[in-house]
């Protein structure tokens, strides 16, 4: 008989318990894992309208089935809970060797609920999990802290997720940080889990994980190693994200002083091709993966010294911390990177903030008294160094921009909040509808604000449909150009969207899997969970997986008060870009308007936005509609 | 380079013009072939509004991609047309050896138009077409035409497809023959092709069907045979469809009587078991199947001698010439299906129609007056006999009963309508709503009128769901009990309907692909499909096929004017059976009426069931909303 056997861990920080479930075989079938489950648990158990930051809201950690196994791409854990950036659903992908060493604990997810009084870490062990003060580690960086729980704990190998003295601070925006450099990035998770006084998560994994087809992993593993160098992302091997700089730039794609513009006349010097020939030490990567994308970049000499334990730049960072404030210096946004890496914040919404903050003052709207002092134009590479510190830190300005952009911008009037360029008050990622049309309804509809992995992007080069071919693996045989929103690309974008929340339910890279330019197809990706579980699992499940995913999401969503209006774009994006291939460029709001009526009924929701009872009965999650009151 | 080529063979009668499209591998990957395909070229060509037997309407008999593979369970053929029983679409399958023979003659399908001023066949072979004279086949019946065909092309290998004297005769529920016993048997397509003045399609095919995988296909082959015993359909191959009539007695699911019992006291000499132990000549097969699921009887003495040419008895002919009439002889029985098979009529339309007229006749409605002296009480086995073959030739009473029960009760007032058990005129087959509650569901919504292969059925025993692994890769976890019609009994019938629907389109054996008790599982029909084209197919795109068929004749029947009135059950069926297990059970009315709204809104259709233009989009044929001016 096949199935899966995992175990769920429940903590209460607030009576300091912890139980263990085990649920049935279905429920890991139903859900999946990752995003869909940790959403599960606080429909289930959350209070509708709870404090983000306070013991109310929970903070889910949930791996998947395929997790660990030797194959490209599944070492993947979500984190999930009530956004204190958006007030709606978090959610927040990390890679590492975190989540494959996790479930050799024993586990797949862990649900967070309560607050400590003071601080404290789980450390979870081989089946066993405890609570243990953290007093001593709180206010460290988290290279600190990782070592130090290695050392008493009196072990190297022990795997670290935590949040930085960000997460403490509560900087809205503040991630949670694995192995000091992989990041559950957006939406604010790290200050969630900062808010509960939960400084860590230390596990230690020597349980064998059992999979049901060791052979058939086997084979995708062989398949990967064989096929990567011919593959899309080889390059992302050799560049990092940040090989999309160059042609982001080519196409007018690469947002430049806060989205002013689409084209950084001084692009140069920030590209992927750039970093590995100058800072890159070393290429990093998750447990298994061939692709090895991640960056590690060592600065040892001039202003800005860059410590290569904390990463490197991704390519979303090169853009907020470069293009988006007009800085083209390598080191200084490398150094941004560490400190952000260091302290726990996510890099797109604190470059993004900054960028924000400095179209404020080149507007006048915010002058040095405001900053303390910080002349805040646009390529001020030293401002950008400086205000990550404080804001990490919430001092000086930085107190007021560890809000985020748009409750920032709540200081400084209405002029100052029309520069704001953010979904659900989450800052805009650096890939621009202007040329890429479906993210205009992808930013304005995710349920987690504004993200770029949350779909397959229609091409901003010239259209390569080589992959059309993967494509019709989800029903999508048609070309799609990127310079609509019609019924086809809301299609288009609905159905690459169940993908991608399948991708965050399941818990592989979406650089890995896909039904487009990734390295393995959507039916491998199907065949990965297939051979780990013994389902005869396929792409039918996978994509209602991913759909039931999207509706918990916005499920959740609805019983917090989100409708419609709430799904938009900024006023920024409605107006058009300058210079380069994308002048003059905008997205009609009439046509975003008409793509949101198109894309709730194709969804089966109201209009509203809000998943109908039918919708939700339709995907086996009927129960849903109860707990949303619909 | 995977992919499919295929030929469709366009015959416009009137003009007597035959034409060849080759559509792109994309048209057949969107649509499969059989069913969908059939519906989009009389979506696309039928002016709305079309009378069923006049030359506008249009006639297609499509299989699909994997039809000629030496895989059991492919060799099936689609007709659609225009119903001249419902007025909606009309659809029925039918096996044998003439689909996989067809592949062979280059084709995969034929859309005909007009109407030929004289009779004509068709002639297809190794790629040509031609029109023949068929004046002097006029009026014979199928095994006759089939000898003169073989004999006046000199091959006694030619496959025919043909209509009876009944199709000639436009009996509204005329059948398409083929190899004299196989049926396209429902909604009326005989009449249609008789409409048209075409009396046969003859094929010779020696060409070779391609297939991209022969090794999958033939370990998919390989599979079948090995399991093919341990499997639910081994005691179908031993005793055929009859295998059904003592279980559905057993749980009073045997419509006795035109519906007025559930339970046939005199079952036993109608069973399966009883046919094979006394008339069963031999077990017939369609290409390449290891089930070999056809009767072949034979009787040569006593008042009904049939002659095995012509096959012998399903389980539907069983029911609705026997327990529906109160006939118990299995002789009779017999006989009357010989005649549905050599003058070509559907038998569940025939039977079911001759157990009203009786029904009527017990209730004083119709007297022998009416029926030219034949004593029409139930349990009148010469009665079936005579009948039958006055129908076929529309002589005596005959002649109304053509009609098909609901337009024959048109002439006998509205307590003879009242006993009339057909949903939009389609008389109502053989398993009881009362006992296998979905059906009430999908006996009332379905395209086609009343239908019991347009999904699975919720099983009347009890509950066995050693299969609920399988039908798990279609995403039902649960066991769904017989018993309701709530929210997860309409996901249930809707997801199983585009399988069902799917299998219409790809063209395969509802007993022997499937997501239940079938051969091979739902995987492995997406296998079939893969390994015959090369596509990358998986249960995505086939449940997307299905859903995409259902909603393609569900705009058809919109253009036609059907709307949620049409959607119900006769007032019968409202009403309590009576004795046995089913005693006293009845639908009620309402809990059909919420499950409709539920079953449309799940479905994405309009509060009339008509599929919204949102829901076209989303599926790929947004052209649809266009032709039905939605």
């Amino acid at each position: 008989m096949s199935g899966y056997n995992g175990k769920i861990l429940h903590v209460d920080l607030t009576s300091q318990s912890i139980t263990i479930e085990q649920p049935p075989d279905s429920f890991y079938r139903l859900y999946g894992g990752g995003s869909a489950m940790g959403t599960y648990y606080l429909l289930k158990n959350m209070p509708a309208g709870a404090d983000p930051l306070g013991p109310d809201n929970m903070l889910t950690l949930f791996t998947a089935p395929p997790t660990g196994a030797a194959v490209s791409g599944q070492s993947r854990v979500s984190a999930i809970a009530k956004s204190p950036v958006t007030g709606a659903i978090g959610d927040a992908q990390a890679g590492g060797f975190w989540p494959a060493t996790f479930k050799r604990t024993g586990f797949d997810g862990i649900v967070i609920r309560g607050k400590s009084e003071t601080p404290v870490y789980l450390w979870i062990h081989d089946g066993e999990a405890e609570l243990r003060d953290a007093s001593h580690l709180w206010g460290k960086i988290t290279g600190e802290v990782q070592a130090a729980i290695q050392d008493e704990l009196g072990d190297k190998k022990i795997e670290v997720m935590q949040v930085g003295p960000a997460g403490e601070n509560l900087v809205r925006f503040a991630s949670i940080i694995n192995m000091s450099n992989r990041a559950n990035g957006r939406t604010g998770m790290g200050a969630v889990m900062g808010s509960k006084n939960l400084k860590a998560i230390a596990i230690k994994g020597t349980l064998k994980t059992e999979f049901h087809d060791l052979a058939a992993l086997k084979e995708l593993a062989r398949w990967g190693a064989k096929n990567f160098e011919e593959s899309d992302v080889y390059t992302m091997g050799l560049y990092g994200t940040a090989e999309t700089v160059a042609p982001q730039q080519e196409d007018g794609g690469l947002p430049t002083r806060n989205w002013t513009s689409g084209v950084f006349e001084g692009f140069e010097p920030i590209t992927g091709e750039t970093m590995s020939e100058t800072i890159l030490k070393d290429r990093d990567t998750c447990y298994a993966c061939v692709v090895r994308c991640k960056r590690v970049v060592e600065i040892t000499e001039g202003e800005y010294k860059v410590d290569p334990h904390y990463g490197g730049p991704e390519y979303e960072t090169l853009a907020t911390f470069g293009s988006y404030c007009g800085v083209n210096d390598l080191a200084a946004i490398s150094k941004a990177n560490e400190f952000c890496n260091k302290y726990g914040m996510d890099t797109i919404s604190c470059g993004a903030t900054i960028a924000w903050a400095m179209d404020c003052y080149e507007h006048g709207l915010i002058t040095s008294q405001d900053t303390g002092g910080i002349e805040l134009n646009f390529g001020n590479a030293a401002a950008i160094v400086t205000l990550t510190e404080q804001i990490a830190k919430r001092e000086g300005f930085g107190d007021t921009l560890a809000e985020g952009s748009a409750r920032a911008a709540e200081k400084f009037g209405s002029a100052a909040q029309d520069l704001v360029v953010a979904v659900k008050k989450h800052e805009v990622p650096a890939h621009m509808p202007e040329v890429k049309r479906s993210l205009a309804l992808i930013y304005a509809a995710n349920p987690y604000g504004a993200d770029h992995q949350s779909h397959e992007h229609d091409p901003n080069y010239t259209p390569d449909w080589s992959y059309t071919d993967r494509m019709a693996e989800i029903g999508l045989l048609d070309p799609q150009p990127p310079d609509n929103l019609n019924a086809q690309k809301v299609r288009y974008s609905l159905y690459t969207q169940w993908m991608y929340s399948a991708m965050n339910s399941l818990c592989v890279c979406q650089f890995v899997f896909g039904a487009a330019w990734q390295l393995y197809s959507a039916g491998q990706f199907a065949e990965l969970v297939r051979a780990a579980t013994g389902w005869d699992f396929n792409l039918f499940e996978l994509m209602k997986i991913g759909e039931r995913t999207l509706n918990l999401q916005r499920a959740f969503n609805a019983r917090e008060g989100f409708t419609k209006a709430d799904d938009t774009l900024p006023k920024k994006l409605f107006q058009p870009r300058k210079g380069g291939p994308s002048d003059g460029v905008f997205v009609p709001p009439e046509q975003l308007d008409n793509a949101l009526d198109m894309y709730y009924e194709m969804s089966g929701w109201d209009p509203e936005g809000r998943p109908t009872r039918l919708k939700l009965e339709e995907l086996g999650i009927g129960w849903v509609a109860d707990a949303i009151n619909n």
